[in-house]
């Protein structure tokens, strides 16, 4: 899909690093508003923990995918606001994304190659004052809102070749074995590791496999949190497609002290 | 009202324990979103502790009552997402209602008998692919944007006769005396029982009423809080119909130490 | 601008102290909804702090500039509620406000003078059945519906001469020194003062520039977080227009253990 084919759209999502409860949120939305009306804008999610940008990428990751083609994703998790970094806009499978160029993309681009990506430099589409420290209200919501309004991102600035790409640690993939990480942890206290469900799908589901997380360990590959009583350590595919550690109807998290980034093993 | 009033709504609510930053609540308003672009999503709450039906019965009692007629409320505090346990579509004064038939809507059932209860089966009408753990995005979102485009609710699945209804200590009404319970903690830290106004209307509301809580006590029933001075424990019927404990100015909740669940005894 | 001039205007925005998971904020939004099928709801804030009228007067006028002209907002910190304190109804810089009159309106009114003061005290526009304790919900929610749909704020009640103002203790400024303090602090942790960016314009901005916060201190005046190392204390103005002091990458307030209120004093 070239940026030609890009329709006015008018669904707008916001993931930031603020807070839900945040004035800052509510700036960001009342620019937007001020510049296009009739936009439709849905929290992503504002529970970003602050500067985490890895944090911020995964989320977009997760959540934007259910979005229709078309929606304009704005993120602003920015530690470095205000300074030489670039603010970007890319397209990335029929979606559009705009935020600072940290990192902040890359899950996504990791998996769909971006189709346009266009450094944001083009300061008539921005508010006439532009503060050194909230990028996220001077810059990147009024370019959303005329992105929304059918204004085409090529005019924004240059195109670029390519996006910043965070530095993860790569799943480790050999025969009868995987060693991945805890990669985020949902309200549920659930691990969800970086551990694709289709690395498992010639591995045994039943008591051959083991799957080890610090010091914990499990077997087997069940299908829901039901299928085992409450209070055990259980390994499933979660609704993202990711291995996901869980303790029925408690937090796996707090029971077991995991933290993200823990080392996750599985072996058969 | 019968299955066949209904008319398109667009109006959609919603209900979890996913905490509002979760992106699992963005995935869902995607999903409706991408099935029906022009839906109008509010949240209803995503606070619900995790797993607390009684919780989550209680909120969409206390407030779903306020949205107008049509509005589809679709609820996700579901411990046993992907097992045998049953996801129901029901109509209760004049409002429809999705989620698992866990007894989340048994608060609203109680007060006002559903009209149409229906299994929610035909998997036409979901996500091409449903994950084991997340219902509410796979199952629940793309049927509620379906009712909202106008899709008869009878097409989900057959009718059934009732819903689960959980079990709940019923409130003792004896002459001079009411036995009850604390429901809720709203934010505010003021404790909700479920002992309704209307048993206490023909009670005094000067000192010789008498209400107590674990040991703590207060007479008299006030008409709102600025009728007692700052740091005063003191009762009232709150602002949904049911008597109330509240100290003026601070948290009742933090102050006595009371949890959701603790008796309250009115005497007079 | 006259009352007269006002155009039915569809946005409205709510700030509360109810927390954004209460069900109180849902079942507000439902009446809205109820009366004004079409108003499009936007949460300006629910995180004020239970009964903090100046973090609420400092919420609103630091998020609802932003809005559009015509913009409703509505506001619900209301420690009086059912007590003889007023509901008000407000004209300032070409947006509405309604909310008790507890000095909520007053830091946007310290800045602009409103064009036109209403008592709303006509309760045709109100629900037919008012509770004592939830004035947002019977009495502010249908009357912002109804301005949403075009009817005249004059129709509200008599006309007042003035609000409510907070009493704050004044910025002193004298040649060289300024003496304030901390008015808020956001979600990362960064001091906002109450001292305006204005106030600084001649002042060095190099290391003879003197910040003092509690025992802390800090030289020079910066334009953004990336000027500086991590973890280091800094002072720059915010995006909101007034002194800020931050720590790089961490939390001020919780670094350095400073509450708002707290003294902050500028040398030169």
């Amino acid at each position: 899909m070239s940026a030609a084919s890009v329709r006015p759209a008018d669904l707008i999502t916001l993931t930031t690093d603020f807070g839900a409860e945040s004035p800052y949120v509510a700036a960001m939305k009342g620019v937007i508003l001020s510049h296009n009306r009739w936009a439709r804008i849905v929290d992503l999610s504002h529970g970003i923990p602050p500067q985490d940008i890895l944090a911020g990428a995964l989320a977009l990751d997760q959540a934007s995918r259910w979005f229709p083609p078309g929606t304009i994703h704005v993120a602003v998790v920015d530690p470095g606001v205000g300074t030489a970094r670039r603010i970007v806009c890319a397209e990335i499978a029929g979606q559009w994304y705009v935020g600072p160029d940290n990192g902040l993309f890359s899950c996504l681009a990791q998996r769909t190659r971006p189709t346009t990506i266009v450094a944001v430099e083009d300061r008539q589409f921005w508010l006439p004052q532009v503060s050194h420290t909230f990028h996220g209200r001077d810059i990147m919501a009024p370019v959303v809102a005329r992105l929304s309004l059918g204004l085409d991102p090529l005019a924004l600035g240059p195109r670029l070749e390519s996006l910043v790409m965070l530095n993860r640690r790569e799943v480790v993939v050999v025969p009868g074995k995987i060693v991945g990480a805890v990669a985020a942890i949902d309200s549920f206290g659930n691990l969800i590791t970086d551990i694709a469900g289709e690395a498992l799908k010639d591995a045994p589901t039943d008591e051959r496999l083991q799957v080890e997380c610090d010091e914990h360990q499990t077997t087997g590959l069940y299908q829901t949190y039901g299928d085992q009583p409450a209070m055990t350590l259980m390994a499933l595919i979660g609704s993202s497609g990711f291995l996901e550690l869980a303790i029925v109807e408690d937090s796996a998290a707090i029971m077991l002290g995991v933290k993200r980034g823990s080392k996750v093993t599985v072996t058969w």
